[in-house]
């Protein structure tokens, strides 16, 4: 049977893609922090002890909270250079994909048009996503795709915590090209939908997933 | 029932996305170049008088034989500038997307990484890009998505044409990433994917589909 | 003498690249409307049995009045496809750039974050891009930089027209980020400096010039 | 009198641009490695001690060996997340520029197409243009120019080290457009050319400089 692991599969956007994993027959292991902490390289290099091979893998971790440039400590940049980039490096040194695999990576809109509030998040996410693009080539002579899935303003519990309450949720909705915020689930969806439907020419490839939001041309 | 447009529909790319759309009973109407030639602005318009709305409408169309920068005559231009372009611009301008539609661009990667020899393509089709973006934001208003799927070296007879004889073809093969071409079955599920799953948030999009072969990061 | 061609000299961006080039002892055409009109084949032509070899040459015409797109007419896209493509496409065509010479294009911020209003801009400006970056590998050869120039917010009369009264720009300018217009003459500056300290290894390049104003990464 | 910080401004690129603004009647501190080392977190911070305030400020520093990923160890990740991110997050944290200064950051082509060798020079550089780009909006408001240049080959010894032998060096330059690598003074002059003409509308740019070689449209 088909394996997948799905970091951060507890909640949100992981959550919906394990969930609609679930739903074809695929063996999914929705890991939670509880089981890989990718802030902490010790709970990684632990976790990968026990899994060390797999069809599927799903890169996902939620991001820092806002902060300002100026009020970002040392600390932080190294907390979230493990969790953001290291912890994923780590991982795609030491596991096996099997061949004709897939391996998805949820970054943000926020690499193509860094926000000043989460410019931790635009960093490193833009520092793997380097990475996530150089392995694609490689991973390709055995057939395993790297898609990479940069998501707009999605409805998860992360988003919601921005806003002081529902009515400025409401407001921001409003400015948007689709006037509502995406859904966990059009994500998982999509990743099922290509794994059930075995597009394999899609790889090495950035794609946003923003309802119209972005303004770059591409 | 819902119904789709296929513009080049009875031949490589357009046609698997007609056969793909049709397994999930959608009345596909798969116009050939006698339903409609988009380089001839008459004939656009008047296939516009009999088709003056749909569900689905992918917009897809050949492209010019490949041709050096210094031997491209005017009339080339003005021929390409219609079948890559205006014509495009024509039916959006004309044709009404019902509510919760998709709209589907066939591009090229030669957008991102413009070819010398297929100068003509990388030009008319980076311009259709923009209008097509602009758009994006404006059919979001109504659940309308806006998709650009960008194609690397697929296995059409346009591709063959392009080698002088089979053995071309594989030696070309064997520098791709994946050793082979994408198959036009790939986009054709991809697409029929995306409308079977109902994934909406995914607009305004230009989504590379060219097997890791691409080199700009993004 | 070096002998520079400024399209659309006579006002705006032209003029300040020429004035700016006129101190550096170069011997500057600033090509009015009157010499050449670039939304005219038969004027380019006419210009081009004149000038028929330049040391410089500056691709450089207005962009059209701001328009909706369901309003544009098929006159005004095959106007403005003559006027910001064919035209330039045409004097690169037939021109003799001698050895060691720069050709630099002004393009538009809009090339890259596209706007509803400046659509036709949008498009035919980044058809013209990618046809310049084809070109800048072959120029490359004969030592003959090719830069496309591309502005943001620029204090010419035509910004100032963009807006109802002078009030109007007054807000907009607080909007950016370095809080005003930029000027001509730093365009003109810039352009003058890199000839004259003969750089001759920026080529092939786009370069935003917009004070900050863009949101995309690169 | 205006002062520069010139960082890594002992040899190659950094170099060039100290002795091009040492023409123009700048106070420059070409730094070098004794002075601060940005792999070197308490170098970095024993720097700004000293160096509290500048006009001018060249964030420039050496990358890595070329190294393949399956190679690359933690210990190599985080040395260089300090020197190519980190160590410049400090800086700017912690230096004042002054108002009406110019900020120039030295990255690599490889940002934008990333190379397999150069992986950890691609994935940190790409970090912290990030950050750069966010800062160059609120530097905006001070009149601080904030400018990424990114080079393509140039003829520093760190590239000569990267070929086995100087043939190999022509033989590669037979590859590139140009024919020839880059010059350092081509940078140091372009650099000089932009604050001497008081260019500084020219922000939040990242400008590829790699003669006409990277195959990306912008």
């Amino acid at each position: 049977m088909t394996k997948a692991i799905v970091l951060g599969g507890s909640r949100g956007i992981g959550k919906a893609i394990s969930d609609s994993l679930k739903t074809i027959e695929i063996d999914v292991f929705a890991a939670s922090k509880k089981d890989i902490d990718t802030s902490n390289l010790n709970s990684v290099k632990k976790f990968l002890e026990k899994n060390t091979q797999t069809d599927i893998l799903i890169l996902n971790t939620g991001g820092p909270e806002p902060k300002q440039f100026s009020t970002i400590t040392e600390e932080d940049w190294n907390k979230y250079h493990n969790q953001l980039f290291l912890g994923f490096v780590t991982i795609l040194q030491n596991i096996k994909i099997n061949n004709g695999g897939y391996i998805f990576l949820i970054t943000s809109s926020v690499i193509k048009e860094p926000n000043t509030k989460l410019i931790i998040s635009s960093a490193y996410r833009a520092a793997f996503t380097e990475v996530f693009k150089v392995l694609s080539k490689e991973y390709a002579e055995k057939n395993i795709n790297c898609i990479n899935i940069a998501p707009g303003p999605i409805n998860t519990d992360r988003t919601q915590e921005f806003f002081d309450n529902e009515n400025d949720v409401k407001e921001f909705e409003k400015t948007l090209p689709m006037k509502r915020l995406g859904e966990p689930e059009e994500i998982g969806n999509f990743v099922k939908a290509i794994i059930e439907n075995n597009i394999k020419y899609l790889s090495g490839v950035t794609i946003n997933f923003d309802g119209a939001n972005s303004n770059y041309i591409f």
